[in-house]
Parts: structure tokens; sequence; C-alpha cells
């Protein structure tokens, strides 16, 4: 029998998606399970993308589109980033994806060579790990804390980790999974090491219209003297609520790189017809739809946040994007314990799944207090769920005290 | 400025796609444009599809799905390998793919470590190489002849190509870009030498419902004693005509590989929605269906090989299956003449666009005498195209003598 490839072997299993036989299976059993584990967002996806996917539906022969996308949604996509971000494109700055999942890979196999180092702040994406591994290349993790609020390590931490082969960092920005969102201070200190060791910048900002709590965010596109730098891993998933789209974006004004990641493109031919035709109907979504869904998802983290802070022992940062919080838990081992919520415990009929911190750091031992919370639940029911985790949390075999705290809570 | 990746200086441009800026500009003077470049159908999608996608369009969340795919829809497929092909299935053995191309992404990244190799029989579906430079993989391309009908090569001359890093074999059959159907006889050759070096056989069905004269398709999968060894990559882009849905399959009964596969499709979080609701759908076709889109295709087919063969030095062997043929013409260089035939020439106001014979060999110097036609148009617009390119070549001021025949036009 032949053998499976070494990083076929390597490649992890999802965090977010490993647990799902035992949530079938507490299932099965009769309880109900909160699924907190998955950034899959339960709001209506907007009336404009269905409208637009019916009409289309009246097209004789569903064709390839251009592997850069369609022009038309192209440019919707630049009108909508010039009104909502104040940032100025082209179409040709933009080669639409099969979701953020996919400019991910182009911005890794376009830029970095096998062996080649990419620095990521930690806790990060869990799927950065399996393109890298695909890719050959090289995760540096540079660890963020949740007692210090997952603050962005200083510049110098940074350059302590640049070596000759160091080709990229990558940004999360709102961060999934800490729901961290970054200051124009944080971007400035990530510009200069960037210029400084010529390196590419890879910004992550599917949650890019998560900001809450009258912070701004600002895209790394809009960084002076960054044009050759930065690459823009976008997607619809979040914003517009229309993950099964698999629509994204890969993002450069590096017209050499453009060209190597279009190669990239035409070998796969074309992203999805009818994720586009719906998408490019939703870029004219007004500024009012953001404001109703940024107030929903306050609600809701405030729901969670609130509630995680009283609860004794857990650490819960006041993150202002996304819709994550990554809270410390007075816990042995968090893949321990989100088995065992799925295995073993249930209150009034209901449990918690949750994405364990472990598969969210390179770091080996790191995130065995943390979990991942995705708020994308009625607020009455995530605060139902909360309820569940602060009882869980009292009976919890593995219960431990909890990590000392600099600047928890704030 | 940050260097590109070698990867992404290797990636070659796709040969179906980079004329297509001097196709614009023969538009652009009001030339007509054959496009005989793209393997993409002109044959409606078939109702079911919008049927089912309009109907889905009251769904509140597109929501992602599995990330091997909509379980029933999967299961439709297995009864459509059963009815169609009598292929005994699980939907333990089916990924859902972005496409064919994810399928072979995966089966690459999964099977291959870096350096690795795969012998390909040249002339070959172009994107596998675009696929190999970025998993690392190196193609070793063993040569068939349009003069001999583009025939399997015999099992020493695949021995001969065995080296230690040799790790598995790709096939595409019914063959883009030759139209080559391969026998029962091709397929236990493959078979023997398969099992006796222990290699994977990829084996790339995508044209599975186009063959022709009485001549049947017979997948690898069903091939005795290969379970551990065969993945097929298959797609709905051809037999339903739904190229821009990007739905394909990963198929394989190995599960070990199975497992590695999965790893690699829950990086990318899951497969278009909308693609597969219109696909399952599909699944349940009757075979009148497939009986009158291949006596459509039968028709076209015989269009284009008898209006080939009466051109003066054209060879171009009958062939039996997809949409394909590859004809030898009496040229200097096929990018010049395909280019040319964009740039300088029109018949009638029209002209003909076709991808060159360069971009299917891995060994350089050969199809600079073939192009790939790809017969997707009506019988009379077929006709008028091969009356174009008869007078093309009458007029082509790098017209050579037409190379020695064995078995042409056989």
């Amino acid at each position: 029998m032949p053998t499976i490839s070494q990083r076929g072997q390597q490649m992890p299993a999802s965090p977010i998606r490993k647990l799902v036989p035992f949530a079938e299976a507490a299932k099965a059993r009769g309880t109900k399970v909160y699924h907190l584990n998955i950034g899959q967002p339960d709001l209506p996806t907007p009336a404009p993308f269905w409208d637009a996917v019916r009409q289309f539906c009246n097209t004789p022969v569903l064709e390839y589109s251009h592997s850069a996308g369609i022009l038309s949604y192209r440019q919707a996509l630049c009108d909508y980033f010039l009104r909502r971000h104040k940032l100025s494109l082209t179409p040709d700055n933009i080669i639409i994806t099969n979701g953020g999942s996919e400019a991910v890979r182009f911005a890794m196999a376009a830029c970095l060579n096998p062996g080649d180092e990419v620095i990521v702040p930690e806790p990060f994406y869990a799927n950065y790990n399996s393109f890298a591994i695909e890719s050959g290349v090289k995760i540096v993790p540079l660890t963020t804390y949740v007692t210090e609020s997952f603050d962005l390590p200083p510049v110098e931490a940074f350059a302590a980790c640049i070596t000759p082969r160091t080709k990229a960092i990558i940004l999360c920005n709102p961060s999934n999974p800490t729901g961290k969102l970054y200051s124009d201070a944080d971007l400035a200190k990530l510009r200069e090491i960037v210029l400084k060791h010529d390196l590419y910048l890879f910004s992550d900002e599917a949650y890019q219209e998560f900001a809450y709590d009258g912070e701004t965010f600002r895209s790394a596109l809009s960084l002076e003297g960054m044009e050759q730098h930065v690459v823009v891993m976008d997607t619809v998933s979040k914003r517009w609520s229309a993950c099964g789209a698999r629509i994204g974006a890969f993002i450069t004004r590096n017209t050499e790189l453009y060209n190597a990641a279009m190669r990239l493109a035409q070998a796969r031919l074309s992203p999805p017809t009818l994720g586009q035709i719906g998408s490019q109907a939703l870029c004219i979504l007004p500024d009012s739809y953001y404001t109703e869904v940024q107030a929903e998802y306050v609600a809701r983290r405030d729901t969670v946040i609130n509630a995680l802070q009283q609860i004794p022992g857990v650490i819960c940062p006041r993150v202002s994007g996304a819709f994550y919080v990554m809270p410390s838990l007075p816990i042995d081992d968090s893949d321990r314990f989100c088995q065992w919520l799925l295995e073993e415990f249930s209150h009034e009929g209901y449990t918690v799944m949750m994405a364990p911190g472990t598969g969210f750091y390179a770091t080996p031992g790191l995130g065995r207090q943390e979990v991942r919370i995705a708020y994308v639940l009625e607020r009455q029911h995530l605060a139902h769920a909360m309820q569940c985790l602060a009882v869980a949390l009292e009976q919890y075999p593995g219960r431990v005290a909890p990590q000392a705290t600099a600047k928890a809570n704030a």
C-alpha cells in the first residue's frame, strides 16, 4: 500500500471541527448543544444576495468566470472598499478566491519558498497551520497573553524572531480567535518592522466590519509606503453572513505578486459563479446594515463577557472586534474539558460546544486553559450557554486554580 | 521590495487562457472569434439544477457545508455512480471539492512529498503542471504521439520511467487534450505497473460521460485489487455543463488517504453550498440525457474531424472521447500560429481561437505543430470555424511541410 505524504500526515485536524463526532453523539442522547465552536453567523444572509441568485437562475449555461473573478463584481468590491474603508483600489488589485482560505494559500504559495518563515502572533486562526504545512512554510509564533488583553508584542519582540528565512508576518485584524482590534499604533509598529526587514504583511481582514466601542478598523492597505508589501485576505463569509458562498479575495497593489497569484488562480480556473453573483448585490448595502449588525454583536459580546467575568477564576479581556472571545478558564486541559462538556455534561438538557485553545497556538503546551467562544447565537441563548458553562466549571473534575493575572478582565 | 517565491515564478500561464488579451483585441477590431480554446460546454445547464438553486434561495442563512460536502449530495453521487457506471461507493469515499482542480491538488499534496515523481502520459491537461509546481512534485512525462493516435505506451515504457521517487501515475480518461478513450487493455496495463511498483493511480475522469462509437468508459475505481491505489478526480463541470458551479469530487476507497485529504478539506472549510444544491438535483438525470448529449458531441466531433482530415497536411486521429481533438498542423510554431490567428487573420469577419499544443507537453519542444480544439459550439459554427482554419493554414507565413505519419488519420 502506498504511503501518505509527510504533509498529509502532519496536517492537523481542525480544532474547530474535530469535536463534531462528540457533539453528534450528545445530540443523539437528546442533549441540546449550543454551538459556540464555529464562526458561522446566524444572522440572515441579506435579501439582495438571494434576489440576485434567483434572478441569475434564468441563465442558460453556468459558465466559468474570469480566473480573477467577474469584472463587475471586482469593480463593485472596489466601490465597497472606497465607501466603507476609504481605500482606493482597482479591479486589477483583486483576485476573487474560493473563500478567504484560498487567499491565504495564494499568499503563502506565491511569496514563500519551502523552509521560509512567517511570524504570526499567537493564538492565531488555526488553519494558517494547515496552509503552512501544505506550502512547506514554517510558522514562527510570537505569543500574546490573555492576561495582557492579547496586546501586540513590542517591535523588539518581532525583531528577535527575524532570521534570514523570515519572509512575512500574518496579522488577523480584528483577530480570530481573540477578538482583538489592533490600533493605529499597532499597525505603525508592524509597518516599521516590515519595511525595515523587507517583509510581506499578510493581513487577514475577514472581520473588518466587526469593530465596536467607537474604535475604527484600519486596513493594512491604508499604510503608507507599503504598496509592495501588503496582501489583504478578505471574505464575504462574515460581514455578509454568507459562509457557504465560498467567496473571498486576494488583494494587493504589488503587480508582480498579483501576476504570480493570478497564475495560481488560473490553475484552478475560476471562483464559484453563483457566490459572486450574490455577493456583488451586497456591495451596495447601506451603512445602516453594518450599524445594525454591529449593535447586535456588541450586545451579544457584552452578554458573553459580562457573564464570563462573573464566573470565579475566569479571565476574559473586553475586546472590541470580530465575534470571538478567548477566555482563560480554571481547567487542566481545554481539549479534555471541551470533550467532557459534550460527553458527560448537561445542564437543563443543554451543553456547550467550544473550540479548545490549544489548536490556536503553535507553541506546544499553550492554550490548555483557554477556549475560543464564537458569539453567533441570539442573546438569550448565549446567556443560557454561559450559565451552562458556569455550572460545568463547578462540576468539571479537572478544575484547577486560576492563573495569575496581570491586567485581568480590564 | 520582497521577492516572489520560486514556485510563484515557475507557475506557468494557462495555455488555454494566455491568449485572452489577443482575443479581446481582435473583438475590439470587430473580428468575431470562434472560441475553441476552452472546454466550456455551450449546452444548457439542465433545468433541475436551476430549479433546486431557485428553491434554496428561500434559505435564511447561507451556511458552510460539511467539509466533505453535503451528506445527501454525496449519497446522491453514490447513486449516480452505481446507476451509470456500476460502481459501489459510500459517502465516506467522497470529498466534494472546489471543482475537479481541488481534487487534483488534494491528491498531489496528500500522496506526494516535494521531490517525488509522478508519471503522466503527454500531452496532458496543462494545469497538472501548475499543481505539481505548487506541491513541489516532479512531473515525468511519457510521450504519446499524434501519428499513433495517442496510444498509451507499452508497460515497458512506464517501467523505464520508474525511479525510487516515483509515487504515482496520472491518467486523464477520456483524455483532455487528446480525446483518447482508454481501453480495458490500457487500464490493465496501468494496473500491472501500479501494483508492481506500489504506486497511486490518479484517474481524472472529468469526461466519463463522453464516450462515443459504442466504446465504454471504464472507471479506475472498477479495477480489481486497486482499492488502496486509486484516486478518482471528478467534476460536474463537463457532464452537467456547470463549469461555474465549481463542484468536483476526490474519490478513494483508501481510508488513510481519505483522512489525510479530509484534513486538507477542513483547512478550506467547505466547498460552495449553492453548487452542491444544484448538482445534487442532477444526479437523477435519466439515461436519455446522456444519450442526447453524446449524440450532439459525436455529430460535432465528426464535423470537426472530417473537416480537419480534408485539410492538406493536417493529421487528426479519430478519437472516441471527451470533446477535444489535438491535430497536427503544418505550422512552424503553435504559439505563434494561434497568436497570429487572433492578431492578423480573419476570414469573412471571423477567426479561430485555439490552445497551442506546447502548453500540454512537459518535454521541451514538443507540441509545436499541435493545437487543442474544443468542439463546444454548434455544428454550423464548428464547420465555419474549420473553414476559417483551412484558409488560415493557406495564408499563414509560418507554414511548413507536414510531419511524416505512421497511422495518420486512422
